[in-house]
């Protein structure tokens, strides 16, 4: 049959050196089942949340690196309190570590979905689409992503942009189980996202959205350093609003740098929603705080100085501790966290061309 | 059957006596036939272009009224210039000469769709519903619109943003013949659009679009004003973008004024490809002109006086008359173009407070 050859699995797959699975999880990862024809080829960051001591179990040929609360104390030493605890949150330390160009990382919740003609959807084969063809953040296309087969650029659309800008971030969604806040989830626990949407499109430049971890690839070397979630979980105020915290950043960011992010395919299958009430007592400081918070990335503006992921992301910081510091002191010690981060960030990676001197004092003459 | 009785057309369709349907044509309107069940119980206005001793049969049973060249000078007197000839941009009358609330304005060589499931799309309904419903121009929902059934807004979207805005333009798509530029034509001639993306989004504020005329809908009430479609065809040095020139004016006044635009359903089946070579001819001065004309368009501000969609225009023409009158005299010419425009508007539209007193002298004391 002509069709049977197209469905191989090309001998090396996709970016199979290149590319990070990063999970954060509490338990075993019986999930990976699912996703072996997909996930197996890849190299997996695991990072165990909660007790150290427990054991997670991982499917058999999986390659992988585990990392518990103990580890990442032991290889961040003071820094390790810019890494949350007891929250999913933790999974950045997953971005931290790897030494990959790019990391797609995926919830324990989250199955193979499939496509509306019955077949399963390769959700990393799709992202890593997504983040290898540009974006087209600085015009609005009608016909979405102008890259994929059987689309291009409409009527209207100058060419000086048609190259597009790198793509930095592909954002997925989900099937099954909206990625609904708790007030949401309380008024409709019955609603199930069964809409398949076949786009992806470019988030436009000054646009900002609420980016969600569960199912997200992005290029860590052209925006890493801003994949920062936070400080949620065990001794904060807050929680659930860790990647939407790293996508405000991020996507301020993207803008200045000129990066690109992309949103809509691929799907995956969601399979369980979170309890509501518990969601409910994470989100309700942040809930308020949004309103101020959104607005404050909004107008946020970052100087020609700031040329380097690091930088931008350090000048966010003293943003965020002069003008949010006033809604709670939560932010101060967030602003002083996003520089921990970025210090940890750069130990662990030191820049390339000065690696070979690592060991010598970088301040002596 | 369930089913049965959820198919049944409804006794009165949706705004049967608040919407126009715009048709600019140079031709017998056969392609009606197949629109009947959807467009038959709504009043159609037709614009004849090109010479007036033609006749336009009409299929039986439509409620319509037809006006040609003769019929808009006799209207418009001098002010009948800023009509275009001999191209599609004659449409905008139509919207003028119009008392309704709402216009849907389609091309007589678009068809009605067919859904995934088989099922023909009318069109017009999902404008309506896009047109009742809310825009999120402030910021983006990652599950699209979130007032369609089955959605909503995601975690993170601001709760004081979750009202939306007040919908000014419904932008539909085209399956079958994309539409694309002369260049992109030619490249590729046999490119066909198959790809249903079952989504309604708003373009974000700040995000300019390719509008296109073929497929679209929008509140009279709200942006009509500033849907005119420019100087075109006979005698001007540019055509194909009358559509785009709307789309960018409206944008802009959509943004100033807090109003939403919508893109994505419904489909309509668009079945015949223009001449590319004829294409070409028309675009090339406007491919050239648009490097210019987009970065006017993004970076023009209205003041704070601009209050209606009239004041915004006038505004706009002043802006377009200096700044995009160094690229080229057609600009001078399609600003004083614009201002006629508005005053041919208000002299068909008057105030619907001032109406009781048209007759007595506005000044006078």
């Amino acid at each position: 049959m002509a069709n049977s050859s197209s469905e191989v699995v090309p001998a090396t797959p996709l970016l199979k050196d290149d590319l990070d699975i990063v999970i954060p999880t509490i338990r075993n990862l019986d999930f990976l089942e699912m996703w072996r024809p997909f996930f197996q080829p890849y190299h997996l960051i695991i990072v165990q949340d909660g007790d150290p001591n427990k054991t997670i179990k991982v499917p058999e040929g999986f390659d992988y690196e585990l990392y518990n609360r103990n580890d990442i104390n032991r290889i961040l030493g003071p820094k390790a309190n810019c890494i949350s605890f007891k929250d999913s949150a933790c999974r950045c330390f997953g971005y931290m570590v790897s030494k990959k160009k790019y990391i797609y990382t995926i919830d324990d919740d989250c199955f193979v979905a499939k496509d509306p003609s019955g077949k399963e959807i390769n959700a990393l084969k799709q992202h890593i689409q997504n983040l290898l063809s540009p974006s087209t953040p600085f015009f609005f296309n009608t016909l979405y992503d102008p890259y994929r087969e059987g689309a291009d650029f409409v009527r209207g659309y100058p060419f000086s942009l048609r190259e597009g800008a790198r793509t930095a971030v592909s954002h997925g969604l989900w099937l099954n189980i909206p990625d609904y806040d708790a007030p949401t989830q309380l008024v409709k626990p019955l609603e199930r996202n069964q809409r398949y949407v076949d786009a992806v499109l470019t988030i436009p430049k000054g646009t900002l959205f609420p980016m969600c971890g569960m199912n997200l690839g992005f290029d860590r070397e052209l925006i890493g350093p801003a994949m920062y979630f936070g400080l949620m979980g065990d001794g904060q105020p807050i929680g659930r609003y860790d990647d939407m915290w790293a996508g405000w950043c991020v996507k301020v960011i993207c803008d200045h740098l000129g990066l690109g992010v992309k949103t809509g395919l691929p799907y995956i299958w969601h399979s369980k929603a979170s309890n509501p009430f518990v969601n409910l007592k994470k989100e309700y400081n942040g809930i308020f705080w949004q309103e101020e918070i959104i607005p404050f990335f909004q107008s946020a503006v970052l100087s020609k100085d700031s040329t380097t992921v690091q930088k931008c992301y350090i000048e966010l910081s003293k943003q965020v501790n002069e003008k949010l510091g006033k809604i709670d002191p939560y932010f101060n010690k967030l602003a002083d966290a996003m520089v921990t981060w970025i210090e940890a960030w750069d130990e662990l990676n030191p820049p390339k061309v000065a690696a070979g001197v690592t060991n010598g004092p970088t301040k002596a003459k």
